[in-house]
């Protein structure tokens, strides 16, 4: 067997605790070499009177590699532990200290999972695996109460700018609230709410305060309890990463440089704060001067935004938050966002944007979730655009499932489309059946689903600003068949615990079919999905049978 | 190239901040395969005016793989990179979306170090890298005052056994330190010296107080004042895994079960409190009923420890925690305690007992280093016990060097032997030679290093309880000769940068001959250790040249 193709370290995707009794472990071979995998697990403090061989299922595939999955059960919640591989005749262990063709003779140099302490098990919100989100950039949305649109507001529907205005608000969100109960969503992401200069929010300049344009904080309130009334939960959108150009602390250094009291609040590098040669002097989302980075180190930054944070839990009742830039926000600070957030609600949803790999993060102390957007690719080039088969995009999906412990899968948050990127639509180029097969790829995939406002009803649009039109609400420019569709998806996702669950297996990845299996959590359920992507009609037999669970290889049939 | 050899993840010891400034980045190839590797980086908001390609050196290699490493400094704090490596006339690139021939069109699938915080940095404290520690187990390393000897204390000298005392105690250390400034050690690692019961004190009973066979708070004070006089740190034992059997919370929850106010303080599976088929009914340390587990979930207790590691440094001045059973305490807890000594203290010495990989308690969050068993398991198979050959215990050193941050290895504490281990000699089966070169290996590896006590005087000793010996005072029965070479050992490691720096690269390791090389962190020295560890002479000729330090694998020269 190649040795050097076997990983596992402790921790992270590879060894961690699922819940408070169990846990799992995963390894990984060649691909296509290992026949069977084991581990040897036992107690440490009781090794011979303890020790037992534990098989291995087959978790996901990839390109180079399989992943191998065991849940282990140690009665006093520690455990030591080795592999084992079969590849023909060949046997081979695997120990922390490297490999024999034999079983290690001293146990003690085994792995180890020392200790299952409850305190640092992750635990996702149990809601959010069965939760369908619905993004909303509330400029857009709606307009409810023009009363309060802002200067030079725009008829609506016309063309998206960096900068121009349309006038949507929360009372429009609330009076189509049951344009979001007919699709069946169960929960609202909001991108920023609170008061700001531009069109999208992003550079705050009062973090306790709607802004004025789209209502006040009594509004939201409203708005909150009225999708509660409805199961609907709302997540809100933090932008801790930086401020914008009117937060008083930085209109505070603007003016007065080193001397300000606030100085400490931002990363400058040199007064006065300035921009040379297109840089700006003091640290800055990208390059945008109007959105200095705060310096999230500093006590009173880390108390004013873990304020804001408490603050709209307790007086508003959100249900989660969605950071902005997450990873490029020190992880000692999310640490303590986690610990303020899950003490006032344990079931709120903390979730990161990270558009990359995101281990550092899903470890139980800082995010529920990151915005998965290494799916969203696979999902786009496989559906939308064209570029890869269904062999490489099974080989994607396999490695992401792999590399993430179970609830993470469980709690992701699976998107095709945000304010960040082009249309759904746009990207599949128009063809509405690709629109189909990827959003249902999406409805049938472990985690949380979100809909981009308008995808639902065939809105199209390439990349930021494009991207934020309007939302269409005349039902004769909609196109209700794609969104019956998006809702008969979604109802068919709530109706099946299966397709809730993280069980997924690959039954076929060939030519023009992908076919896979959800499989619940407790085996109560399993749910077949099989899509041609082909424009011809295909014959296949699907190998269906629950006892071939353990088939090396299943996309190769 | 084997692609499946290649790994990289970011974080751990892939991708790190080494200071507030600079990156590390490291990537593993099949050995022997690439003959060169570099990292293609950039600023993800400006690549194209920024991307850079930087050598990467070799750092080191083990049995199977190559590790590359390269420092950046980003100017701006945050990276984009890839890898590229060259075998022969193949190249090959690696983003986060995999491997390619040609270097990836789109930098967006590039991994991602998005942004240096420096709260995030991992940094141990400066005088770890400079220190000699000097192992005292206080009930057996000088009775200074026989008022104090618990009853039925034996003659200094005799037999250990598990449960028999001979009366050590502070006093006698604070006389003996003489010994330790002509050793030339400059940190002393005590054993438990709180009051318990047994001759070890790892059954804590107050943790607010010294012993009383051992003397008083006071005491305790007057000897560390005395040892920062002579410029000697001193770091004690927090056994904050389990309590003692006497420790008052848990007697109350023995006499009371269920109704104890203190009931939550341990990990009680059935009340009332018993043993069953040896096993207790409530979690402890292995099997051992007088060592309950603490709950350090529990908000009482975790106040009530880090107010334990607060007292004594605030009252005691105390320079570090040594911290018993680490790995079996939840994270969560060592994170609050890190942020407690590091507040008072951020020069504290956090060390943490694992025998196993760390990777996940080494990340700047938690513990500036563990016990690093790995390392003196490979030198003592190597230089002790015969087992492996030089080339053997290269592999080892090498995969150890690659699977830590820098900083690590400069904070990692490496001894060859403890309270818990047969004593250097024993296992070196009588021969000093050994002892020397094991000795000498320490000395001149990167770390701090640590002596039991004893050892320079040429002590012998089984496993535990033999291992705990009455310390030898006699000077006729002392190796001197032994303790010159400790010295001088010593002596020579604090006269030379080079040897308490990170820099290692092995220059032979084949035959009887194992030499490496070591470099000051600044470049301004260079030190060749060679060592003959075979019974004869040997003629060699080592490749010192500064040039040559690219050399895919000296060790195989």
């Amino acid at each position: 067997m190649l040795r050097e193709a076997i990983y596992h370290r402790p921790k992270q995707n590879w060894a961690y605790a699922y819940d408070n009794k169990t846990v799992h472990l995963r390894v990984r071979t060649k691909r296509g070499e290992a026949d069977e995998a084991c581990v040897i697990a036992g107690d440490k403090y009781a090794w011979k009177q303890t020790r037992d061989v534990v098989p291995m299922k087959l978790l996901a595939s990839d390109e180079l590699f399989d992943y191998w999955e065991a849940e282990v059960v140690p009665p006093l919640r520690r455990l030591k532990y080795g592999f084992c591989f079969r590849s023909g005749d060949e046997r081979l262990y695997m120990s922390e200290k490297g490999f024999s063709p034999v079983e290690p003779d001293n146990y003690l140099t085994l792995f180890e999972f020392p200790f299952l302490n409850p305190a640092d098990v992750f635990v996702p919100p149990a809601w959010v695996k069965d939760a369908v989100f619905y993004q909303i950039f509330p400029e857009r949305f709606a307009n409810g109460d023009p009363s309060l649109n802002p200067e030079g507001t725009l008829p609506w529907g016309g063309a998206p700018t960096p900068t121009n205005f349309f006038g949507g608000d929360l009372q429009g969100v609330l009076e189509r609230l049951d344009h979001l109960s007919a699709l069946g969503v169960n929960a609202i992401y909001f991108n920023p709410l609170f008061e700001a200069t531009t069109n999208h929010k992003y550079d705050t300049k009062d973090y306790l305060k709607v802004d004025p344009r789209f209502g006040t904080n009594e509004k939201l309130k409203e708005l909150v309890d009225a999708c509660h009334a409805r199961g609907i939960r709302v997540m809100l959108d933090a932008v801790f990463n930086h401020s914008g150009k009117e937060f008083p602390p930085f209109v505070d250094v603007l003016e007065k440089g080193a001397e300000s009291p606030y100085a400490g609040w931002f990363h400058v590098r040199d007064f006065p704060l300035r921009v040379e040669n297109r840089v700006p002097t003091y640290d800055t989302f990208g390059f945008e001067p109007i959105m200095p980075k705060l310096n999230t180190e500093n006590a009173e930054v880390k108390r004013y935004l873990l304020d804001v944070a408490r603050y709209w839990i307790e007086e508003v009742g959100i249900d989660g938050w969605r950071l902005d830039v997450a990873n490029e926000v020190d992880h000692a600070f999310w640490r303590e966002l986690r610990a303020v957030v899950k003490g006032l609600n344990p079931e709120a949803y903390i979730l990161g944007e990270i558009w990359h790999d995101s281990i550092s993060w899903l470890q139980g102390d800082q995010f529920d979730a990151v915005m998965n957007y290494p799916v969203t690719e696979a999902a786009l080039d496989f559906f939308a655009r064209g570029k890869t088969g269904p062999a490489q995009f099974a080989d994607v999906i396999g490695s992401q499932l792999a590399a993430y412990p179970r609830q993470a899968a469980e709690a992701a948050f699976n998107l095709l489309g945000s304010h960040d990127t082009p249309r759904l639509l746009t990207v599949c180029g128009g063809d509405e059946r690709r629109v189909k097969l990827a959003t249902l790829f999406q409805l049938t995939y472990p985690g949380a689903a979100c809909i981009y406002y308008g995808d639902e009803v065939g809105m199209a649009g390439g990349g930021d600003p494009d991207c934020r039109g309007c939302m269409v609400w005349e039902t004769d420019k909609q196109n209700r068949e794609l969104f019956a569709f998006f809702a008969a998806a979604i109802r068919l996702r709530q109706d099946h615990e299966a397709l809730r669950s993280a069980g997924f297996r690959f039954l076929a990845a060939d030519g023009g079919l992908l076919a896979y299996e959800r499989l619940a959590t407790d085996g109560s359920e399993r749910f077949v999905v099989a899509m041609n992507v082909s424009e011809r009609p295909i014959d296949a037999v699907l190998p269906v049978d629950p006892e071939d669970r353990r088939t090396p290889d299943p996309t190769a049939a």
